[in-house]
């Protein structure tokens, strides 16, 4: 199975909290940081996900907001890191985020935002994602 | 009404199923594809959607993921086919599968994750949408 | 904080409305124009969000949706103003809406939309987000 998400980052399911349609899925990568997802009850069943069992969050990098000194804001994941690089384009730019011990996460941002920002390699930042945008996986 | 979302797909209420604040509803293609969308409880009352109602399922490029060999997977739409068409930008590239019978989905999608993918014109790859994702309209 | 969303509209909680794993929240901007978003019960609890609080909407561009003549759309949020702008990309434009009152919301959608819909600067047309779409942050 291969994907045209950016972001696909390993772990394990750490926890299942089951609602009426939807339900929150949290994915512990190694190192102890942890990715929130809210999928559908249905896709709980089709993937037979339970604690432990290993599983890739998705995250497609349009979805991904970038963030400098992020307080109080209700996106469940914000993954802080430093700016690894910057691919320019016309309307959009594409900054990745080094997370630490291997993990990077990339979004596509508008250039405007990257220049608001302030953002250039080694730049402190955080990656923000909803959990409604993060999609699992499993082998 | 004329939107821009690239992806409107028409076609029948099949399936409602009410939760607290989100409903599930699935509309049927003509050929027997199924769309899964989540919306607002709210939303459904307000376009009086009901099973056997026409109805359209609103994708934005941007939500839409290119697969391969897709397997096990929470989006709950992956709808399989073969790429007919790639519009090369500078950080994102326009990509759309030909579903048969007449349906195509466009997808934008990092350069980078094309050339991973190793897509072009031919190849069989699906796209892969989030309930969440997708948008309901009426006549 | 400081973050790369595009649209980023200050306004205060006028109604929280619970589900099991997801909470529906309206901010109201001054005007009385309505933003609903749907955020996990979590951050409703990490933000300490109640009704009255001050609280901004915040809407990544890339997750908006242009219309024209909208009626009946399962999208929560429809907010209609005259094309101010368009910025040209190569795959994507981006399109701002002048909302009145000071308010703006930037959308990010293919060229062919732009085109297909006849988008120009003057032109009465709507930004159109889903509830999902819409994450909460507080000062």
């Amino acid at each position: 199975m291969r994907l045209s998400t950016r972001n696909q980052l390993k772990g394990t399911v750490s926890a299942i909290s089951e609602g009426v349609t939807n339900t929150e899925v949290i994915i512990s990568l190694p190192g102890g940081t942890q990715i929130v997802s809210v999928v559908t009850k249905g896709a709980v069943k089709t993937l037979e996900l339970e604690v432990g069992k290993t599983a890739y969050a998705l995250i497609k990098s349009s979805n991904v907001i970038i963030g400098i000194n992020i307080q109080k804001i209700s996106a469940r994941n914000v993954l802080t890191g430093k700016v690894s690089s910057i691919i320019e384009g016309s309307v959009n730019d594409e900054v990745s985020i080094d997370l630490g011990r291997g993990y990077t996460i990339t979004a596509v941002i508008t250039k405007s935002s990257v220049a608001s920002l302030g953002l250039e390699v080694g730049v402190v930042a955080s990656a923000i994602i909803k959990a409604s945008a993060v999609i699992l996986a499993v082998d």
